[in-house]
C-alpha cells in the first residue's frame, strides 16, 4: 500500500523571496508538485514570488479562477462557479496525495488570512494529510514599508475589506485606533469617501506592492495615480507609549 | 571615518525556529551583537527561540524591563521608569552602531505589532541606520495551531488587548466577525466575562505557546487550567465562502 502524500498550504509572505520562512523555503525548493491560484492569462503573484527557486523537474498545476469580476458576488452563479472550481482543484490535489505525492500549494501572505487555499483546506478535511505553514501577512509587509509602528499599548486594530458597504466602512473606521483595509481593487473611491467621512484622511496611507521592488507608499490624499491592485490601506495606532 | 553600523529589529515569528524568515535567519546567525528584551531573572522568550543559532563570539545585550506588573499602568512612575529604560537601551545600541557595529535586536512575532522594539525604533529615528524585518505574528501562529481558517470573504477582524475595560471588550467582541485578543496575562477572568456577555463563549479558543513544543488549544469554556502567558484568544470568522 502506498503511503499518502501531504498537501501543504505554504504561506509565502508579502512578496520578497527572503521573507519566506525557513520552513516554507525548504518546502518550495524541494517540491516535486507545486500548485497555485492565478487569474487566467496571468503568471500569478504567488508563482512570481518563487521564480528561480524551483526544482528542474517540478510539475506545476495552475488553478485558474473561472470568474473574478465578471459576475457580481450576489449572483448565485458566482458562488456555483467558484464552488465547482474549488471542488475540482481539490479533487486533483487529493489524487496526487493518494498516489503518494506531496504537493505544495503556494499562498500569498498567510494561508488562513483571507486566502484562497482555505477553500481547498475545508474540502480536504479528513481525506488526505494536510499541513499549513503560516506566513508573514501582506499587512505586516505594508506597515513595515511605512516605517512606522502599527499598534501600541492597548490600541484596537480593525481589519476590513473594502468590499463592505460604505456606511459600515465609515462607522468602523471612526471606531478604531489602528486600521488595515484589504481587497481594495475597484473599491478605492468608495473607501476614500468612507475614510473622509470618518474624519481620518490625513492619517491614512496606501501601500502598493509591499516588500517588492515596486513598493510604493502614498498618503491617501494623494492617491489619484495609485493602482489599487496588491494595495493595502493603513492607519497607524497612536496609543500609550512611555 | 568609521562607517556606521545598522540596528536591525528582526521579527522572529511565533516561536518555532524554522518559522523565522530566511532574511531573519541570516541576520541572527551572522550577528556579532545581539540584543533582546526580557524580564529580570528570566531567559526571555525571544532569546529562547534563537538558542543554538548564534555565533560562538556573539556579544549579547539583555535589556531587562525595570517594571512589568509591580507598578500599575496609571501610575506616572510606571511610564517614567520605562521611558528611562528605553532611553538607556537606545543609547547603548546607538553607541554600538556609531562604533561601526551592526546589532540585531530580537523581536517576538512582528516588530511593529505591539512590540517593545517600537520604543527603541522611535528613539533611534535619524541617529543611526535602522532596518526592520517583519515576522509571522503570534496570532498567525495561533490560528494555524487551531487548524481552522481565520477570515473569509468580507469578514471583519478585530484585534484587542485584554487590558481594555470590560465594557469595551464586550461591545467590540459583540460587533466583530473574527476576533484576536492579545496580552491576556492576568486579565483572563475579565476577558472571559466579556466574551460570555457578548454571547460568544462557545466560539472562542485559547491558544498557548503557538508553534512551540508546548502548544495547546483549549475551548474557552474549559479554560480553568490555562496558563495565560503567551496565550491568545481567537474567534474564527464564518463569512462568505463558495
Amino acid at each position: 500500500m502506498i503511503q499518502m502524500g501531504t498537501v501543504h498550504g505554504v504561506g509565502l509572505g508579502p512578496g520578497a523571496q527572503d521573507l519566506l520562512s525557513v520552513r516554507a523555503d525548504r518546502l518550495v525548493r524541494g517540491a516535486r508538485h507545486l500548485a497555485y491560484f492565478r487569474k487566467a492569462g496571468r503568471p500569478g503573484q504567488a508563482r512570481r514570488i518563487v521564480e528561480g527557486m524551483l526544482r528542474e523537474d517540478v510539475v506545476e498545476y495552475a488553478m485558474e479562477y473561472p470568474v473574478t469580476t465578471e459576475i457580481p458576488f450576489a449572483d448565485p452563479r458566482y458562488n456555483a462557479s467558484l464552488s465547482r472550481f474549488y471542488a475540482s482543484a481539490t479533487e486533483h490535489l487529493v489524487g496526487l496525495a493518494r498516489a503518494g505525492e506531496d504537493v505544495v500549494v503556494l499562498c500569498e501572505g498567510d494561508p488562513f488570512f483571507y486566502g484562497s487555499f482555505m477553500h481547498i483546506y475545508t474540502r480536504l478535511a479528513g481525506s488526505v494529510p494536510v499541513g499549513v505553514v503560516p506566513g508573514i501577512t501582506g499587512m505586516s509587509g505594508a506597515w513595515t514599508a511605512c516605517g512606522a509602528p502599527m499598534t501600541w499599548g492597548d490600541d484596537v486594530l480593525t481589519i476590513l475589506t473594502a468590499t463592505l458597504p460604505e456606511e459600515e466602512l465609515t462607522r468602523r473606521i471612526r471606531d478604531t485606533d489602528a486600521l488595515v483595509v484589504m481587497k481594495i481593487g475597484r473599491n478605492l473611491a468608495k473607501l476614500r469617501r468612507a475614510v473622509l467621512a470618518a474624519g481620518r484622511e490625513s492619517e491614512a496611507w496606501l501601500v502598493e506592492h509591499a516588500a517588492m521592488a515596486e513598493q510604493r507608499v502614498t498618503p491617501l490624499g494623494e492617491a489619484e495615480g495609485v493602482t489599487p491592485y496588491f494595495s493595502i490601506l493603513l492607519i497607524h495606532g497612536q496609543g500609550r507609549r512611555p
